[in-house]
Parts: C-alpha cells; structure tokens; sequence
C-alpha cells in the first residue's frame, strides 16, 4: 500500500512529539475525528483490550488513569456526590493515598469510619462484620489487595462474602490492587468488588499511567473532554496505555506463577537466614507464607534505627526502605501504628521488597550485608 | 569512576522498568531514600529548574501533573475549601475542564458565576469589572490566555490590573495557558497571576505530564504521599517531567519568536486565500491579528457542515478539526454559542491549527484543498 502523504492542522488538539517516542506513530489526540485521532483511538482500544484480556474483566470496566494514586482518588471522592447520611470506611493499614483522602472526605462534610485490624494489618472478616454492625450507614469501604508495607495479602473473597450477604444497598467495594495485580494470582471477576486501583511502574512499566477498573460507572469529581467514558478527563496517554498493556502481559499467566514460585524460594531464603539472626523481628512477628506476598518484607534490627540501616544497607549498594516510598518523609509509621506495633520497634524497621529479576545470589549477598551491618551497629 | 554495583530490594516503591526508556537511568522512586531514588530525585528537580528558567518564575511555583485538565482542576477545586460565601467565576469560552468543573462546583454547593464575553470570545476589563461589580463575593476567576477554539488572545495585564486595584481580598487569578505558552510570548512572571496550567503535549511534549504554575501553595483535593510538596499527589513521573523541560525549551526564546514570526507570516497566507473564498467567514468575524494567536484559526465554509469538510480534507490528506478535540463528539459548540455565534454557522465551522514544523508549502496545498472540497460540495 502506497503511504498517503499527510498535513497535520490540529496542532491545537495535540503536537507532533518533537523526537518519536514509538514507531507506532499513535501521537494523534484519540478524541479527533481524523486519520491521526482514529489511529490513536484503535491504538488505545488495542490497549485496553490487552489489559482487559490480562485482568479477565471486560475492556468496558478499564479506565486508564495517571496511577495508584489518582485511581484510589477517583473512586473515594465519588462518595462527594452521596446521601449526607452514608459512611466511607476503611482500615488504617491503606495506602497513604486512601487514607488522607479519607480524612480530607471527612473534612468535606462526609461520614467516615475506621476498620479495625488484626495484628497481622488485616481486615478480618469478623473485623468488617464488626464495623458494618457498629455503623449501619456504610456504602463504601476501600480495602487494599496486598499491604504495601508487609505483603499481608487480604482474604478479599471472604470480605465480599460479608458485603454481599448484607440486606439493604450494595456497599461499594474498592481494592486497591497496586502491589497485588502483576506479583500475586489475583481474578478481578472472581471477587466481586466494585473498583480496583492498578499502577503500571510498580509491575515493570513507566511513570504516570495506571488503571482504574469500575465495574459500574460512578460520578467522578474531574471533569472534562469527556475522554475514558467521562470517568477521567485529560488527552488519553496512549503510549502510557500501550506499555501499561505489555507489562501486564509480561505478569500473567505462566510468567506471574513461575515468577511467583521463585519469588517464594528466594522469600524463605531470606527469611530463614534473618530468623537466625537475633536481632532481626519481623513485622507481624507470625508469618505465615501463604498469606503474605512473597515480594515484601518488613523487619526490625532491634537497636539500629531503619533510617540507619537503610543508610548504611545503601552505603554497601543495597537499596530497601523505610517504609512505603510515598511516606518516607515523615517519621511516623502509621501503618505499623495500626498493628499495634511498638514505636520503638516501628522506627527500626525496614521494607525490603523484591522483584521478577531478582537473583538468589542478590539475596545471599542481602543476607551477608545485614550480617555485616549488623557486626558493626 | 568505577561503577559501584547496586542491589536493588525497593520492588514495592518503583520496579526497574522493563525495557529501559532512557539512558539516564533515573526510574527510581524520588520519594525513596536510596541512591535510585536519590538521582530520581535529582533529575526531577532539575527538570523543575529547567522549566522554571523557561517561564521566570521560581522553581519552588511550579508542580507537575499529569496535563493541562488535571492543572485546572486541581487549581479550581481548591474552592472546595473556600468559605460558602464566596464565588468562582469563569466566562463560557473556557476549555471544557474549566466550564464542567464549574458546574460541577455548583453541583458540590459552591457559587459560581459566568463572567460575558465580547464578540471575538474574550473578557475585556469592562466586562470583568461588571462581573465583579454583579458579584461582590468572587474570590476566584478562571481566565485563558489563549482559546482553544479562536485563538484570542486574553489581555491578562489589563484584567490583572482591574482585579489587583480591587480593595478586599485577592481574588486568585486562574489561568489556562496550555494553548499560549510555547506558542505566543508570555511572561507568567509578569502578569501577577495565583496560577496557571500547561500541558506537554500541545508542544512537542509526551502525554501524561504538564504542570501547574501556583504563586502560593492551594488546598487540593487529591491528598496521598505528599509528593510534589502535597500539591500533587502521585509517585512522580520523572521522564515525562525531563521531557517537559526539553519541549519547553525547544519552544522559548530566539526559537519561540522565530517560529512565531514564521507562524504569522503561513497565517496570512492562509488567511489571504480564505478570504478570497465567498463561502468562508471567519469566526470571530473580524480578526485583529495582534490579538489573535497566529496558530488556531476559525473558520466556517457556508453550506458545509464542519463534519462533512472535516471528512473530505481527512480524505484529502488534511487533519483539521471541529473544534476542540476535548469536545469533538459534542454536537453543541458552546464556546461559538457564547460567542453569539449563529448555531447554523457553529456548525459549519471548523478549526485549522498549525504548528513550527508547518510549512508554507503545506499552507498552500489546504487552500487547494479546501478550495477542491468547495467546488463540489
């Protein structure tokens, strides 16, 4: 087929990108009604329908958003346009951008409440069946997938169990599947909630795109052009959408169950080795594997603040954490705060996570590391 | 230097991206408190710089986004937070996520007003001066530098000078510079405004990341891990942000003036031609082209309508549009409508907009073009 020449007069609508990012050529804004919008608008359906295939939900559920965050966003602040007489709960082990929007929802006028945990930073079943006796008026609880702080995975069936056994309005289920979507065998289909939040650069992907998955359309805060089915309005980032596509493609499947099993080896692997080492407690001190995902740990080094450790592990080439990336300003741990953890025991520990690349011998060398660090502090 | 070899264990705060889209390396979490996040860090704030030497202003004004509509609503829904008796105003010529986002504040309780517009679309210091005068209790306007539509240019000095004389409270100043900066010289420095919003892909920039300009910090409403010193939340995107400051000054200075002198010079050619056609009248009618931006034209071709010419020079090899893409699958052309443009010739209408790659070569075959279309249609 002979290439048409083309002349480009919607600069105003989107900019030819100075350098080519892709060979797709897909820059065009996919809400233009030209050849340029129409292959842009394929481009992102294609991607919508790879992500769609991946997650096992229909394409019509998947709306592309900037990330974790804005995903969690979109979905707590639809509860602006409730009832004044409706609650908005979740535990106090969420993600930081769950939780502060929750006060903020509070500050704005709305009912709020907290789910307790158990010591392991779970949402029991028992714990949720609690908190919908006590508060009667709820409509919408956000409870995440996996725990960004200690990979406690949540038993999310058996808390959809509780929900959709209650008489009255449907309550809302939002999950927040940032660290579960990609590591973990999780079917969106299979559980019945309401919205979930997936990010692409925690599974491989780049910056700045994400997932929200709505099973029904909801009233959205942003407003604009109309673009995602009115459900997030900006010029959709199509080349965000395609990658965000393939990197779920590169954790599904085969490839997130090998990825998965080795991920466990090298987890108990680093988990016997620390056992031994008196100073080490881990947080929640009962591990139990099955229910924890085998891409996060977090631990204590009784007598080395994790500031230091994470320094001093830094120092010897070896990146961990504080705790979540998105709090490591501050120095409270208000996750671990929610376990009832010590704070003494709280300001010495650290995350360690690891990935698909990971090697057994990066783990040994982790393991001799803190060994090392552990001589000297 | 010898490369020291790094161990990566963060996986939960950001994975190394699986095919790495830069050579800078710079993937890393800008929150985490390791080297990988220490150089994420560093490229981040100095692609702020980068910006803020583009634009005069301090780099401690300007946060990144992911794009122009989230700009302006993070700016307008800092009015959440208001007093209930004060008012947000903005004219009916606004972008889509200026104008929906009003109405959605009404919708949350807030008062809003509509500020007239002339005939060529733009707020003149009379009119705002009315509008301030109706209202008493407006606290914030929305006001664009250029519109997305006509390509009038706003006089920002003159309605600065008229709400700066005001007594009482300040009243913020929002403006929507997506369509100006890069392409018309302006100085946000210089206009005295609270803030203002800019998007990467209208020049030559990716999708998903543009900034916010803001004189002092807002409250917004999306709260999480206080990134973007809690103004935008959102593990931040590092590449897009480099990427900003490269489009951004690829588009300044000698380069900004030249194209633009270059730009003016196509636009009246173009402009010439149109003129000589009987069928085509410009909208608004009368064009002052110093007010006008010499890279978005609005013309109506009587007897067309604006879909059918928009197709035939789609067919032609020629990518114009109806308007703005945002609104592309409306059938209403608000912005026209409250210019007081006949609804017949709003429907007739289409946008031409060219860019610094546009050629006078390229000019002249859409004359033919549009010429070709109006000998048989």
């Amino acid at each position: 087929m002979i290439k048409k020449e083309r002349y480009y007069f919607d600069w105003a609508a989107s900019a030819p990108p100075d350098s080519s990012p892709s060979i797709s050529n897909c820059w065009g804004n996919p809400s233009s009604q030209h050849c340029e919008g129409h292959i842009a608008k394929q481009v992102l359906e294609e991607a919508r329908c790879r992500c769609a295939v991946v997650l096992n939900v229909s394409p019509e559920t998947l709306y592309f958003t900037s990330g974790g965050t804005e995903s969690n966003c979109i979905a707590l602040y639809s509860n602006l346009f409730n009832k004044a007489d409706v609650r908005v709960i979740a535990p106090e082990t969420e993600h930081v951008s769950i939780r502060d929007n929750l006060t903020n929802l509070k500050k704005l006028g709305k009912l709020t409440g907290k789910i307790p945990v158990d010591s392991s930073g779970r949402v029991t079943p028992q714990l949720l069946a609690n908190s919908l006796d006590k508060y009667k008026d709820v409509r919408f609880a956000a409870i995440m997938a996996v725990n960004n702080e200690t990979g406690a995975i949540t038993n999310m069936p058996a808390l959809r169990d509780i929900l959709r056994s209650l008489s009255g309005p449907r309550v809302h289920l939002h999950c927040d599947m940032v660290q579960a979507v990609g590591k973990i065998p999780i079917d969106i289909s299979l559980l019945d909630i309401d919205s979930a939040s997936i990010s692409a650069h925690k599974i491989g992907g780049p910056r700045g795109i994400g997932l929200l998955y709505l099973r029904r359309p909801i009233e959205t805060i942003y407003r604009g052009g109309g673009q995602e089915r009115s459900q997030r309005p900006g010029t959709e980032n199509v080349l965000g959408a395609l990658a965000l596509a393939a990197c779920l493609e590169n954790r599904a499947g085969e490839a997130l169950n090998d990825d998965y099993e080795h991920a466990v080896r090298r987890w108990k692997r680093l988990i016997n080795a620390l056992k031994n080492m008196d100073r080490c407690a881990f947080i929640p001190e009962n591990r139990d594997e099955n229910t924890f995902s085998p891409y996060i740990l977090q631990a204590a080094f009784r007598g080395i603040p994790g500031e230091v450790m994470t320094r001093a592990l830094d120092d010897l080439g070896f990146a961990v954490s504080t705790g979540s990336a998105c709090s490591s300003s501050k120095t409270e741990r208000p996750v671990l705060a929610a376990m009832g953890i010590d704070k003494d025991i709280s300001l010495e520990s650290i995350r360690i996570s690891q990935g698909w690349t990971t090697t057994e011998e990066e783990i040994d060398l982790l393991i001799a590391a803190i060994a090392e660090v552990l001589k000297f502090l």
